[in-house]
């Protein structure tokens, strides 16, 4: 049988294909992969789609860079465009009769974490260009790392905390209406993944007891059964030279 | 009779609300826009959203920062999340047998715009951090700027003449359907936009000759008869210190 949705991404890493591929594990769907084609059969698929001569389709325009998703004739690109694509297919958006603009609550909070913890974190590695190496952006690496940490992860971790003690997130550990939505898949993602940029600064948020709904919700995410078994199962790609990276001089407590 | 539709933004820069207000106003909908009341009584209302007390209520989460769109009970925020809200109750994406995925294309495009000429072109002044003065980044600002000359806008002009010249942008001027959508308005605003903050560069863009559809396309959109009066009216904010901003420094031409 062929696979349902198809994932177009890199290997070597979560990156941002890593949201997709959690709200599809969750649901138990099956999909397939480029990244774990290799780096060689990947990138033939993958540079194909980027080329200067492919205009897409009658349908289609031609995606900008991957993740793309495809699905039947459907080519469509874009983090949070996927995920309100799948949202609703993969049962991860609350449906019925009142809840019909419950999506856009839930992408603006998708798109507030990936803001936030992906790509502010993603350009404290990169702050001048994505074409440059980090050893000639280094220096100022070091310096938006500092404001980064002093300045906004306060203010974003702040936010969830402040969104999970509100009324609309309902009962129970997650981000809206008491149910698991694709929100918090990515809510989680974008922790993971600054924890492992920042493991210091973000070990010290924990402690600080400030943003206890916040790593409770980490926690209940981890803990679903698909999740932890996607987690623990060798289609989980470690960190390495992504979106997300360690890098010991970065990761420094306000002083 | 009250307003439709209620925009919260900050006065004093056209800024990311103008995404939301070029929708508006081609559709010719009635809105308000916090913008109008001036500084001090628009500031009482945005910072009253962003404060540490507010927890959003029992249908909405708090929402992040401006701009924010309140319709009836909703109250939502993030661009490309509003405008998918508004675009198809304002007639801006193709409905029918057949469209319903037409809106996923549209939003792919929008995010694809509003990373790459938008958020890219603010950074290009504030590289380091949103909280500090440009004065206090401007080394940095005067490197980032160079790269984003030299490598990223010209791989973002030739990805919006290509979506122009593929074949799902159909017959005329558009980037999706033979049809005007919100994605143009919204690529036509970044345009704009990155034109004010680097003259000189995209001056020379448009002489090159290589992004002859893209121009046409931003022509195309100025010249919409609703767009055009908008453009001419006292509604329309002039470019100051917001997202888009000139420093003669950094509108520099590639060696």
């Amino acid at each position: 049988m062929a696979a349902t949705y198809e994932l177009l991404y890199w290997p070597g890493a979560p990156g941002r294909g890593e949201h997709i591929r959690l709200a599809l594990e969750e649901a138990g769907a099956s999909y397939s992969d480029t990244a774990r084609l290799g780096m060689q059969a990947c990138g033939d698929i993958v540079w194909a789609q980027m080329g200067d001569d492919n205009l897409g389709d009658a349908t289609n325009p031609p995606p900008y860079a991957p993740q793309i998703l495809r699905h039947g004739d459907l080519l469509i690109s874009q983090t949070s465009n996927i995920l309100s694509y799948l949202g609703p297919r993969l049962g991860l958006v609350p449906t019925g009769p009142g809840k019909e603009n419950d999506i856009y609550k839930i992408n603006g909070l998708v798109l507030t974490a990936l803001d936030g913890l992906s790509n502010e974190v993603h350009d404290c590695h990169h702050p001048i260009a994505k074409e440059l190496y980090y050893e000639d952006q280094k220096t100022e690496a070091i310096r938006r790392s500092k404001e980064f940490i002093k300045t906004r992860l306060p203010k974003h971790l702040g936010y969830f905390e402040k969104v999970l003690k509100g009324e609309a997130s309902g009962d129970g550990p997650w981000l809206y209406g008491g149910t698991l939505t694709y929100a918090d898949l990515v809510l989680f993602q974008c922790l993971d993944g600054t924890q492992y940029a920042f493991p210091k600064v973000i070990s010290a948020a924990k402690e600080s007891g400030k943003y206890n709904r916040l790593f409770q919700h980490y926690e209940a995410v981890k803990s679903r059964p698909r999740i932890s078994a996607y987690l623990a199962s060798e289609r989980r790609q470690g960190y390495t030279l992504g979106i997300y990276r360690y890098y010991e001089e970065l990761d420094v407590l306000p002083e």
